[in-house]
């Protein structure tokens, strides 16, 4: 592994309190795997034999059910982590399927090694109880807004976090797909065009990827009657 | 403590993996506390220097906004434990209001505590990981039945699952108020009436706390449509 890779590594949110000696022991001279969009790092009911690490990318986590619907939990990005029980031993399936929408680096690093370095050395053991912690705390961040805040007010928050240091007039890219982006706001294609369409009315118009904002204030406020800084916390990356 | 109470701590999801001496340590003789209904044993904002163990009762998690509206995020009841970010050094804060409903024994463990023992014996912090990730599916799971389910099936899913090995024609009666009942279910009391009403096509009437239902494997096979399991995991104690 180079020390450029390592580098970024260490960064990650998951060991940025740790040493890098504790980085390097725990990576165990794994090395990145690139997988291509279209295939999926793992599926619902796969036995989890270890823990990944998203470097970057794009990934989408959802459920299916038998008549084949499926429910997109949330997106995972860079410095994400794909959490399986680690506290539990013997078997453990994955909940959700994780599919790549964008190419994405990721390092797998085996459940038995990653116990095995957690017990000896505390520190790991409590970094990750950190990123599990954050994690929920982003899944009662969705579920708050999922239960409180109507599909335009969603969409601007999306929006609004798209450029969080932006004001006045302002061009955002959406950073996928309207079908992605409809399925992580919980909603329709068409519930988010009526949205969009709504949002004309405070200055926002769509011209495919391009939005444009003519006050990201006012679209910042429109949001914040409901939102606050719920998004910031897991989308303001 | 009495042998009799260490012993119903012991088998909380939080301890039943770990060995008794472990768990007197961690308790470090901390008896539990009574919180009379109406009363908080955190707010959101509040500096969290411990972790709250609820050895029984009912308790509403729930975030408020300036404006006034109170979303209900999840009910807690006997084992959960209201986490915060045990592996963040320094202040951390709720995040959420927890309001006792049904009186309840809480235990409070400090949080310097906890991290002292969680260094010394890796397979309580591993225990503690096992809780938390429990809690982060338990709440992936609601997110999926919010996005999913609509609200006359979310209720069937909820009656079906207050008598899981019951049969044919039975008689369930409500855990909490239907004020509550609808907060915990993502609804407005009215729209949850409108829900109740849906439900007497499919043989479900509601009489106070008491709902009689024809034949609970036909409300099951309605709710199964779309629900299947996932309320067995976070509910079904």
């Amino acid at each position: 592994m180079t020390n450029e890779l390592l580098e970024l590594i260490s960064q990650l949110p998951l060991f940025e309190s740790l040493p890098r000696s504790l980085v390097k022991k725990t990576l165990n001279g794994t090395l990145p795997m690139v997988v291509p969009r279209g295939k999926s790092i793992a599926l619902q009911g796969d036995r989890a034999g270890s823990l990944a690490i998203v470097l970057n990318g794009l990934i989408k986590v959802y459920r299916l059910f038998p008549e084949g619907k499926e429910i997109t939990i949330r997106l995972m990005q860079d410095g994400d982590v794909v959490l399986t029980d680690l506290g539990r031993v013997g078997d453990i399936s994955y909940n959700e399927n994780y599919e790549v929408i964008r190419d994405a680096n990721v390092i797998f690093i085996g459940k038995a090694h990653l116990q095995a370095c957690m017990a000896e050395h505390p520190e790991l053991a409590m970094a990750m109880l950190s990123v599990v912690h954050t994690q929920a705390q982003c899944l009662a961040d969705e579920i708050t807004l999922v239960k409180w805040q109507y599909l335009p007010q969603r969409v601007a928050s999306f929006l609004a976090g798209l450029d969080p240091e932006g004001s006045g007039a302002v061009k955002v890219r959406l950073p996928y797909e309207k079908t992605l982006l409809a399925a992580r706001l919980g909603a329709s294609r068409e519930s988010l065009s009526r949205a969009f369409a709504e949002l004309r009315a405070i200055g926002v118009n769509v011209q495919n990827m391009v939005v444009a904002i003519d006050d990201l204030d006012r679209l910042r406020e429109f949001s914040e009657t409901s939102s606050h800084d719920l998004r910031t916390r897991c989308e303001g990356k």
